[in-house]
């Protein structure tokens, strides 16, 4: 059986990461979502367990302390985090993972996991994605600001990411991100045992 | 610029490589066949200069002294052969170049241009491939064997591939194919670019 591939979607807010991740959950099989714990309250239409596992700030920290985390982000008021159990339970039974974190949560998820496929989503241009910030309405302008000077470092590294893909459409860009999840799955590297099936007379297909 | 990337379709005789490598030319934007030289006479529909470059065993064999083949198999009566200014010509446009060639050629391929992208073409079990090599009805009983024998060998060495699509469905493999393109477009590697053009206040779109 295939062990299964860690998809990591990352770039700066606004730049959509969280609509492709879901995206991908809705159109392809055999792949979910690493749920994040988080200590920030619920937004409308979050529910715990499915969007997040809401944690009070003390249990957070103390998941850090206890190296429960691949990867965590801790400096903003808002923390995110990855749990370590979430991912391995699913690749070990042959289940694709995909991920929608931070560009630091990321580039920490490549250390540990060398094998993961990393996917920077890039705004078409600074000035949309300033306009996508703004009129998310979730944050105070203030923090749209420092988001935005952050986001221009962020895609200073997105070459060092596997993939870039440009969100100039939306329908667009998920198709172009469900087709570098089906190409990994192709990988030669990945699917050595199929050329052995096929001449051990078994019949086979795609994974 | 983008240089063009070169897909290399491979597979055995009756897997299917040349509808794949025409079914994406019909289907993608920038990307042309490398028509190869063949010194076999042309069979019913096949164009010189479309098809194939239809020369004389003569002058095939002067292309191979003067090295003005990436890749060539002339082990068999019928020659086939990729020129050089073929490919070079293409990718220095930025268009990708997909050939569809034999196994020996598509190892040859990967040594000379070891950033092109090789596809291993998987029939779904010998059992179909035999029909299908049967059922095509261009060579002689003698030759289909030949071509038996030798795909058990050229399948032993699939995981050496780049990618390996199982071909069990026309229309999936297609996409499947199709997918890999986009996905390998996409590379990081290959769109150092695309940040610096963001920060540098320019609207991008993916290529």
């Amino acid at each position: 059986m295939r062990k299964g591939i860690v998809f990591v979607i990352s770039g700066p807010s606004g730049a959509g990461k969280g609509t492709v991740a879901k995206g991908m959950l809705d159109t392809l099989d055999n792949i979910r979502f690493s749920v994040s714990a988080t200590n920030r309250a619920p937004r409308p239409g979050e529910t715990d367990g499915v969007s997040y596992y809401f944690v009070s700030n003390e249990r957070f920290d103390e998941m850090i302390r206890n190296d429960e985390f691949l990867e965590y982000v801790d400096k903003y008021t808002n923390k995110y985090g990855t749990p370590k159990s979430s991912v391995e339970g699913l690749i070990e039974q042959g289940i694709d993972v995909i991920l929608d974190v931070e560009t630091i949560g990321a580039e920490n998820i490549k250390k540990a996991i060398p094998e993961s496929v990393s996917i920077f989503i890039l705004p078409p241009s600074l000035e949309i994605l300033k306009q996508r910030l703004i009129a998310r309405g979730t944050e105070s302008k203030e923090l749209v600001e420092i988001r935005f000077s952050q986001a221009c470092e962020e895609i200073n590294c997105a070459y060092e990411y596997d993939y870039v893909v440009v969100n100039d459409d939306k329908e667009k860009c998920l198709r172009t991100v469900a087709s570098i999840i089906e190409a990994e799955r192709r990988k030669g590297s990945r699917n050595a045992d199929l050329p052995k099936q096929v001449l051990n007379n078994e019949i086979v297909e795609n994974k």
